[in-house]
């Protein structure tokens, strides 16, 4: 990847002297910054804006790094072939006419992707707009010239952005808005062979950049996506277009309608500690607050102070900080007398800290000495300082970024007040590294991102393969198709995962014993081959409290069959709780497990987790975290809490099951009850391919 | 309230010559927009800025309609008092020094209540802002004179906020940074006589003010304001501060801590089609959408196009849309066959409109066709239009306008791409009245609050008002305490809600005739006088199939009573569903009506919505409409529909209960089982004062 981002040389293939073409401006782009040697390519041009002009790039004498292609995209293929049979080391495409437009391009990117493969040469893109680095002042894009006035600045963000034309010209434009300072901004476009992991695995062992952001339709390679990300303690911001549209598609258990709607991406995201951004703004919102502050507090707590002007915006930053899952910290009797000295006698110190009277009795310091008081505290992680355009606010920066440096605490702004105040405030806000924000939402939110622990760097411990014996008696298990309930509860047992007592019976008086044995209620199920919806099919008989009634429906069970299942008796649990548990073959993650609520619940309330496999016990442990209803696992209403270690056992195990098996296509748990804390498999179906 | 809007002449008490003063600032301010009679009050000045100065309001010769305030606190009763005397119609009380700041602050407000009750002169403040009129030009208010520089705009916008100082400068200030024009701008602080309804009973017949937004603390009369807001066609968007603070009590019943956390607010809202906005930049942006777009369409429908020059955003605003109840529309053949005919051969129509390809194929003037396209399609109803800074964008503009105009749809933009370029797009969609926003959310959000059909200026038909013999026997049942669940459910029986069999057994020989009687099984319950958690007391036997068992239980409930309570024995229902209504009284808004999920569901999810009785038919349908887990009430999983009919009623009674008898303080229907589709009251407590 060091062509893309630290070449020697460059060539601009379809360098151009019109000045309304792309060509001109990619020439004038590298001019103005690059350092190397820049080689405009062009048969029908001996020179361009001073520089000699090759006919071909196998004519230029020298080595070249990079190749910077914008030519018609029918023409692309032929050109890349020739910097291949040159040496150069990677080529740029920015022309579109590819697989984003048609039968044709498609075939034509296809072409590209056999001469990388053959050749061994770099392409990155093509339909994209190319590479920025802020800092060495590289443009190799077609962008407007005009990018540095219009604000481009370095700074410590970069970003990816895959997408073509327009999508792309967000981001460089979102540059171009102010505030946030970039290191490198990559555009990938189609990712016929450079993906975001190439440019990601480049941007982590990048100086300049302290956080990277994503803006991608698609992950080429998820596992190595996760795998990368955590390797580093960079933070890193996602934004994935495109969720809704997975959804669609029909599916055959409740897994696998759950892991549509981005539910897998999310839970791997979250796995390996990546920010999920929703919108694009937001994302860079999320990407400069977080080079500011690429850790949480040590203290691993969220416990926010509030220092505003006014009762009412600190009830609504307590309000989000709430929804936001933070901690208002409890101010210590310390702190509460520190500020009580700011006080008139009457007022009350509580957090939000409400400093109105208190300037209206001792003037505006106080606002400026409450910070200090605030900061040094060490019950507070984190400071929501409401910027509230006062004039003197300005004069304090310089204290205000020492304050910061030297407490470790995490600061960010809210910025409120005349236009003519808030813009110098903004400016100076900026140089002392103080994030600042327009909306309260953001924020917080922004705040939010900071204070949540990222679990990233985790030693794996993936201790507990299959052993072989068990890899084998597996393999006898595993026939293709949708097995029936106690063919995949025994591969499920063979995998060390609880399963209810059970027994195929093959007579009434069979049933009876057996019943007998495992002592009412028990119940009873008719298994036919290829019929997953038992209960729909009247095969599910619940509640039989004798050998009689197990004898009976015995019969009647084989007379719905007509002869075609067998019946299965079972023990009846008594169960406090309803779960799911699954696994599905994700297309961009492979083997994913799933987790969620069960019964009515699943489906009404959509409370399911998604993580990918293998998973660590500490991994699965945060799984469960990740639910939503926490409340019913922790012994609601008198019940017993459920196993979490046993729970996330199973979800190791049943992670560890997709990965030795790639035949194993899907594993639908449902239910897995939890009877007095403990959780077991009561139905299940396994779909081998 | 003529005296604050509209007054002939004006006082400023505590007008000063210094310029760092707000009596100068709020002088000035006056003067330069004013045209009436304006007498500045200052016992140490003859004449301030060419004007006579009086030493008191008794001193001015003419009569004045209106004074401003601005003279330290603990002046300002004497000087109202004079103000009262003098006959001055209305007093606009700018100084702090009241209930904001502590005891004495709290009785000098007192005072003012005092004064205003007994001369019937209005007053507005203290602790406030004033009043801005961006269209007559009148700056009742110590605001910098700067403000027209500063950029306020005159609009058809106007905004009520109470709190102090700081926080209504927000609105001014937000007013400041551009794009939303103002018509009145209401600062009314701590209300001690002019609340939020007076104002927004003016602003609903003012000719200048197509929207209200308001931001509260607190609604001084909930009933008085959702009538205000139930007559008008005007959107009204609310931002209320303060909502966690009221979960924090504790609470006796389900119905009463589901109504912490600003539930009653958000019913209340919801049902006289009130919009809620979460954040201050947010109100704003509805307030200006919905000022453009005042109706929903015609058409009752929300089918949205998305026209975009990508892809990647075309999904995202997909997402968004489906996230916030939108339906993308869906193309008609002819829509399809037009659009076509811009598109490439290869490329297939869809919403999103994706219009890079078209473009690259055919030039930019395509998206300006598009437009006009989806626009004219009926089976469309508003347009979400993606602004990518494109040159040519900003010619289209008149056109698009007159397009908008004629079609009569909603189209709202959202506006990236190059600083230069969207600046003066920005400006010439807002000359062409088309909200714009930078954040695709906010769009996409906004243009939903449009769509939204608001249930306002509904004919409210309260015809089933409890009989008089029904309130006669009511009475006789309402005894001061914690009523039992049968003399409860009497009640509700009473009010003509379906409550479950059930009768209290003298003796194990009746439980065991009674039980025969309804049938097996029976539930039977020991009631003792304030024991509200029977479950939690052992008081509750489920299941009782047999007369012998209704007899031992008879028993042995009587002895975990020590024989202080009775038992009852009650039919037990197979329910489908287990939902909670309840009634409380709120302190702002009255009785109200609460309907939630039953059960683990109710705790753990938190399912549940509110509304202020009394309700009509067709508010508590729609109020079932509000509930999120619709599903459950639509015959999940082949169980039958809820009859909403019937729930209605049930909610319709309890509101009206709640009405006739005002000693009545809450009601707490827990369970309300649905019994193949029909609800019944198993168990309930209702509360006396």
């Amino acid at each position: 990847m060091q062509c893309f981002f630290d070449p020697h040389s460059v060539a601009i293939i379809g360098a151009s002297r019109d000045p309304s073409r792309g060509g001109h401006r990619i020439l004038k782009n590298v001019k103005a910054g690059f350092r190397g040697a820049i080689y405009p390519v062009n048969p029908q041009c001996a020179e361009i804006d001073g520089l000699q002009c090759y006919a071909s790039v196998r004519d230029i004498p020298e080595h070249v790094d990079l190749a910077i292609v914008y030519v018609p995209g029918r023409l692309v293929p032929a050109v890349v072939r020739e910097c291949a049979e040159r040496g150069v080391g990677g080529v740029i495409i920015e022309s579109a006419g590819f697989a984003e437009t048609g039968t044709e391009g498609k075939a034509r990117q296809e072409e590209l992707k056999r001469i990388a493969t053959g050749t061994g040469i770099r392409l990155w893109g093509p339909n994209c707009m190319g590479l920025v680095d802020a800092h060495k002042r590289h443009v190799f894009s077609f962008v407007m010239e005009t990018i540095w006035e219009d604000g481009l600045l370095a700074g410590d963000v970069s970003l990816v952005v895959q997408s073509g034309f327009l999508a792309a010209g967000f981001v460089i434009d979102l540059m171009s808005h102010g505030g946030v300072g970039i290191a490198k901004a990559c555009s990938i476009g189609n990712k016929v062979d450079v993906n975001e992991c190439d440019v990601l695995e480049w941007l982590l062992d990048d100086p300049q950049t302290k956080t990277i952001g994503l803006y991608l339709e698609s992950i080429s390679d998820g596992r190595r996506f996760m795998e990368l990300c955590r390797r580093t303690r960079k933070p890193i911001v996602v934004l994935k277009g495109g969720k809704s549209a997975r959804g669609a598609e029909a599916a055959m258990s409740h897994t696998a309608s759950l892991a549509g709607h981005g539910g897998v991406l999310a839970g791997a995201l979250a796995q390996v500690g990546v920010v999920e951004a929703h919108d694009f703004y937001q994302m860079m919102d999320l990407c400069r607050t977080l080079a500011r502050y690429p850790q949480p507090p040590r203290s691993g707590r969220r416990r926010v102070a509030i220092v505003t002007g006014s009762g009412g915006a600190g009830i609504a930053s307590a309000d989000f900080a709430d929804e936001l899952g933070l901690e208002l910290a409890e101010l210590s009797a310390d702190t509460r007398a520190a500020l009580s000295r700011l006080y008139p006698p009457w007022m009350p110190v509580a957090n939000p800290v409400d400093l109105f009277p208190a300037m209206d009795a001792n003037g505006p310091d106080v606002y400026r000495k409450a910070f200090e008081i605030v900061c040094a505290a060490p019950e507070v992680d984190a400071v929501l300082y409401h910027f509230f355009g006062l004039r003197e606010q300005s004069d304090w920066f310089a204290a205000m970024g020492d304050t910061i440096r030297s407490t470790g605490k995490v600061v960010i702004g809210w910025l409120i007040g005349r236009r003519e105040i808030l813009e110098g405030v903004r400016k100076r806000a900026l140089e002392e590294g103080i994030p600042v924000f327009r909306e309260l939402y953001r924020a917080t939110e922004c705040m939010a991102a900071v204070l949540e622990q990222r679990h990233v760097g985790d030693p794996r411990d993936l201790n507990e393969p299959l052993e072989q014996d068990v890899s084998a008696k597996l393999q006898s298990l595993l026939s293709p198709g949708v097995l029936d309930e106690h063919r995949s509860k025994a591969i499920l047992a063979a995998a060390q995962i609880p399963v209810v007592q059970e027994r195929i019976a093959a007579s009434a008086d069979e049933a009876a014993a057996v019943a007998t044995e495992f002592g009412f209620p028990v119940v009873m199920k008719g298994l036919v081959p290829g019929t997953v919806h038992k209960t729909e099919h009247g095969l599910v008989r619940l509640g039989i409290g004798s050998a009689a009634e197990a004898a009976r429906q015995f019969q009647s069970l084989s007379e719905a069959m007509s002869g075609a299942g067998s019946v299965l008796v079972q023990r009846q649990l008594k169960a406090e709780l309803e779960l799911i548990v699954g696994l599905i073959r994700d297309p961009q993650f492979g083997p994913s497990v799933m987790l969620g609520l069960g019964g009515v619940m699943a489906e009404v309330f959509h409370d399911s987790v998604f993580a990918v496999a293998p998973l660590s016990h500490a991994e699965a442990l945060r799984m469960i975290a990740r639910l939503g209803a926490q409340q019913l696992l922790d012994g609601f209403r008198g019940a017993p809490a459920v196993d979490r270690d046993a729970l996330a056992q199973i979800l190791v195990h049943i992670g560890n099951l997709g990965c030795a098996c790639p035949s194993l296509r899907e594993i639908d748990i449902n239910p897995l009850l939890v009877s007095s804390g403990a959780p077991t498999a009561v139905d299940a179906t396994v779909i081998v391919d």
